[in-house]
């Protein structure tokens, strides 16, 4: 878990290596081809975020089974399955600092595994038998679809507001790290409110993580984020740091900025005035605002539920999504 | 129902108006942009052989709920969502007489409607919070994922044998028209014994419409066809005819036609060798024959069941999927 501060990085280590010792069994029986491309991507640095929000949240409700370490894979899956298809999607380049698996396995191929991904994950959670389980992700692998379906949408549209933006990344990253942490609870058989209240703790978290995302896409450089700097706004993804700035510029920075957004391509220098100009006009401080508000209600929230090592591993995860460098 | 039999269609037809509606009122509340995608598909004249299977198993087995409309829209949702993502990853141009979605769409807008699709399905079978349903719904998932991947490895292989040929087509098509049935019976809550005998059934239809539809590729024209003749050939597949006329042909003419198939390209004088190689080497008859022995087993496991209105309707629908014309 690369950046993660060591504390965070001890609590956790063990069951980091439950889950990947879990991805690799429930990848191994499959073809060869599948197991590779899809290998390709999952074990090339992952956070493990989704998987380890599972086990956390099944624990904090006293969960001890050992299909915990199955269960988890699910959201780990559907995150992968919907990455590699929105790399082919969106033409990407580069994921956790290696080339892209439709440049290596040809965009065919990466569709199909990301297929498959997504039906292993739906195949695991159905044997669960339990019908809220189910529902849960059938749920939110169609709220995820839509999420991409609209964002592929609204490409280069510099008329994107802040609300249209929020209802992508709850579709595109809140709803699935939310139900991580949901399903969690589920499967303890925690009651309904203990389930809701993890449910709206992950859903922060998701919010938070997506913003912290967007933000290192102006923030980072490319050799620490493992993929192309400003990809966002090359790819036609207005995220919130623009579209707050956008709001607030002066007329002329707004005509600059809108035109560079428009054209999809940009130089060095002009990205870095670009960054400048979110700075100036707020966007950057903006995020920083909302995401640590996200973070603080993560916090209250986990300090409804009595203490517990589980307990202050799950509100430091959720700092660290804030301040992550990666 | 293009090309099916008056008698059939006069039985079946206030049926496929239920499952038309059901399907537009299960697109509806979504996104314009998918409803457009996805209806492009779905409403361009597909046979609906898949929801009336279904929905005609169901009744076999006494169900007579109104929810079956809307649970036979599952299946045909899964097969949609692997057409469009089939016609993405073989570059295909045409589908049911019409400009293939992607080409009109877009490749990423097709992929995530396909996705969107396939999480549909699975949302509506977790609405049913049936284990059993949702399992086999998955598997399905699974196994046709798997049957694509298999397909595109083997691409211009002239080494694929009829085994290897049948795994791909079970996977492919089978497993789903298997489930179409298998599910109507669970949904009926109908006993094991039942439930078996029709998915063995929907099995033996499913490679019968494989086997014909693979035959039609060679035997049909583009018109009636409403796909490009000889398309799976110039995608490099493979399929029976080929397969049995390549192992019985003289060397001379196996030569010629392993250099056709792995150019995956041909003049219409070749392709029109190719067809007659593939009578005088028996390619054709061989699987007509076997497409008639499916049809025998699968209307001697109708013969089982106490004579009835739904019964022949399943009957005549086993012997249409050899006869069909398109």
């Amino acid at each position: 878990m690369t950046g993660l501060k060591q504390e965070l990085m001890d609590r956790v280590s063990r069951d980091l290596d439950d889950i990947e010792k879990a991805l690799r069994a429930s990848l191994t029986p499959h073809l060869d081809l599948v197991a590779q491309t899809a290998g390709h991507l999952i074990f090339s640095g992952g956070k493990r975020l989704r998987p380890l929000l599972n086990m956390l949240c099944a624990r904090l409700c006293g969960y001890t089974d050992e299909f915990i370490k199955r269960f988890s894979t699910i959201v780990e899956f559907l995150h992968a399955a919907t990455l590699l298809h929105d790399d082919v999607v969106d033409g990407a380049s580069m994921r956790r600092g290696k080339p892209a698996a439709h440049l290596i396995y040809g965009a065919p191929v990466t569709v199909l595994v990301g297929d498959f991904l997504l039906a292993r994950a739906l195949s695991i959670a159905a044997e669960t038998k339990n019908p809220k389980i189910i529902g849960v992700i059938a749920d939110i692998t169609e709220s995820m679809c839509q999420g991409e379906i609209v964002q592929l949408i609204r490409k280069g549209d510099v008329g994107l507001t802040e609300s249209q933006y929020m209802d992508v990344i709850r579709r595109k990253t809140g709803f699935l790290i939310q139900g991580a942490c949901q399903t969690g609870a589920i499967i303890a058989g925690a009651p309904e409110d203990v389930e809701q209240k993890l449910a709206a703790f992950g859903f922060h978290i998701g919010v938070v993580f997506q913003i912290a995302d967007d933000l290192l896409d102006y923030t980072s450089d490319t050799q620490a984020l493992g993929k192309t700097i400003g990809a966002d706004l090359k790819e036609g993804k207005l995220t919130l740091p623009v579209i707050y700035s956008l709001d607030k510029a002066a007329p002329a920075d707004r005509q600059w900025m809108t035109n560079l957004i428009q054209r999809m391509s940009f130089s060095d220098g002009e990205f870095q005035r670009l960054v400048r100009l979110l700075h100036q006009y707020g966007g950057i401080h903006y995020c920083q605002e909302i995401a640590l508000s996200r973070v603080n209600q993560a916090r209250e929230i986990m300090d409804t539920f009595a203490p517990s090592e589980t307990r202050d591993t799950l509100t430091m995860i959720a700092e660290y999504t804030l301040n992550r460098k990666s």
